[in-house]
């Protein structure tokens, strides 16, 4: 993989060299000795770390030494709310579940509703709130433990996280900002304090509960510079480092050479919308997800087609658990006795699959989300 | 007056020049036709007014229009807790009694108990919260009408405040606040920030309301730079521009050439604090307070004492409300009849007298304050 690439909390483009970001962001790469010791304390292996979809962690063998002590940890990860969720949002927080229902974890749930507002020229504080119920249903719609699942929403409950967000925001200086997220001069306030209100989830479970509780963070690589900067901090103020899981990006459907991460400000046809209907997803998979095959069937025959660049094979990667059967796809599509139809109808139907369940269980999720909310 | 003198909201050090700071500043001298106004709309003139203790304003004129048209403003003013009240704080709220009492305006009180917090090193949140309870009862002890008043605690109301703050924030370049405060690259996020805080009750009562509410908000001028940040961006996000009256400082008992302001951090003898015993105020008075008098009684009865810089008789102006009393003892001590220990004891009387009430009252507020605390 050459070429150039951007990785920041507001844009990522480009093809990604991960073993680059890795160095570049500081994040230790997830070794067989730790996908060992994960399967030894979750009793499995998600698929995502068997496929390498999340790739990267800081001090992640600190905080399993702290669960088998006995010293549980929490979860915490969140959304900025600005649109629909895509299939790409989902990833971190399906692995999210998967590590609440191994390891019996408390899930802390953000909702920067403020930060879409204060980054974008574009969009207001009521797109945003609009939003944040609309993406809470994908979320529920999940299967999060409602009794271990708190869902804390900026503007709503700033009245608890101001407070602590001071506390942190007095420890990083307008220096270290612009050093982490590449702000200029003409920066707004709000964008530059901003980075205080997402440490605070990462901490505030040891402030209501009066006791220091490690937390482990799942999320895209993306987020990484915020938390380089509040895991310096986080410790100044009396609690613990936070730990952390990185994943890589679900691929955009034109191809991971034009986009590193499936973005929905691409265009709707660069991705899949969790609210997508049948007709509509099929239509994306047929017309828009690049392919790997030949020009021709008969060349396709031939030569075989390139799993490596073959958005429907890659997002099988994402999609389909069986590992067994993706290297079964794999082999055939590469061997050319799958043709680029057959592979995209493999993903529509595990799509199709997906999202019937999911978009039932987010029509039953409008009657949970007030359960979900923190009790002010 | 001469030399060097600075005025930010953050420190006041020098003989400060009044007619060059609003000519700096970019505030309106409060000339006579204005003061003709003033007590036209009030039916009397604080001694304040009377005297250039406040002395300047912004669209003052285009409050008292409004206030004629039957479109009543709200007072906005507020306290930074960090220590006890000093009688040099208490000049802007003695006005702001008589406001509300002459224009039945609604007053909005703000603790920024995370002002302090954030701009200076040695002071914890812990500190200031419990600052914030004993600061609410000098200011309930003046008399404020509880119907009409509303007190808010930045950190208690964030949940309110922050997301108008953020609308705030998102019209506010690190440049402007640059420029406005004097920050330098090495300022903390938080303290950046702090200005989108202090604007929003300025316009929070419209927001609650749903109705444009004008705004006046007196002032000692050193906040002076936050307002002209904020009365650029409030109009911006639909509220009306507020209003604003300022003061000057009244002077440590060290004298005017030392510090403009009288500040509790040059040290208790420099200030007289609202709970100071009667023991206590005689001794600072009589031991600190710098003379306008003579070195020897004979030569002040020959040459007389002078009143421009003698503390006792400047602090008279703030608080003897009598300007016959006040003229008689201009002269007699002018003419060196009346001799330094004499005006001393004046101003220890009228001291004495004040406190006695203040403290009563203050002791009275202890079961008031819950009420005076805007409901969630």
């Amino acid at each position: 993989m050459t070429g150039k690439f951007i990785v920041t909390p507001w844009e990522v483009k480009g093809n990604i060299d991960y073993d680059r970001l890795i160095s570049e962001f500081g994040v230790s790469k997830i070794d067989d000795a730790l996908l060992h010791r994960i399967e030894r304390n979750a009793g499995e292996l998600h698929y995502f770390l068997r496929r390498g979809i999340f790739f990267a962690h800081r001090d992640l063998k600190w905080i399993l030494d702290e669960y088998d002590k006995g010293n549980k940890f929490f979860l915490y990860t969140g959304r900025a709310p600005s649109g629909n969720i895509h299939l790409g949002h989902m990833v971190p927080w399906i692995f999210t579940k998967w590590l609440q229902d191994r390891f019996d974890a408390e899930l802390w749930f953000q909702f920067p509703d403020e930060e879409k507002f204060l980054f974008k020229d574009d969009i207001t504080l009521a797109d945003t709130e609009k939003y944040t119920t609309e993406n809470m249903l994908d979320i529920i719609a999940l299967g999060f433990n409602p009794k271990k699942t708190k869902f804390i929403i900026d503007t709503k409950h700033a009245g608890l996280m101001y407070r602590e967000a001071c506390k942190i925001a007095k420890k990083i200086t307008f220096s270290t900002a612009k050093a982490a997220f590449g702000f200029t001069n003409e920066q707004n306030i709000g964008a530059i304090f901003y980075t205080a209100m997402q440490a605070v989830p990462a901490f505030l479970p040891s402030v209501i509960n009066k006791k220091k509780i490690p937390c482990l963070i799942p999320h895209a690589i993306d987020q990484d510079p915020h938390f380089r900067v509040s895991r310096d901090v986080i410790p100044k103020i009396g609690y613990p480092k936070p730990a952390s899981i990185q994943c890589r990006f679900l691929p955009g459907l034109g191809g991971m050479n034009d986009d590193g991460k499936m973005s929905s400000s691409s265009g709707d046809n660069a991705t899949v919308f969790t609210t997508d209907d049948e007709k509509t997803v099929r239509k994306k998979i047929m017309k828009y997800a690049f392919s790997g095959g030949k020009d021709t069937v008969e060349e396709h025959r031939k030569l075989g087609g390139n799993p490596e660049v073959d958005i429907s094979y890659q997002w099988l990667t994402f999609f389909e658990q069986d590992d067994r059967k993706l290297e079964k796809i794999y082999h055939e599509y590469r061997s050319g006795s799958m043709l680029s139809g057959e592979i995209k109808q493999i993903l529509v139907d595990k799509l199709t699959m997906f999202l019937r369940k999911h978009q039932m269980e987010r029509e039953k999720a409008r009657d949970k989300v007030e359960s979900f909310i923190l009790k002010l």
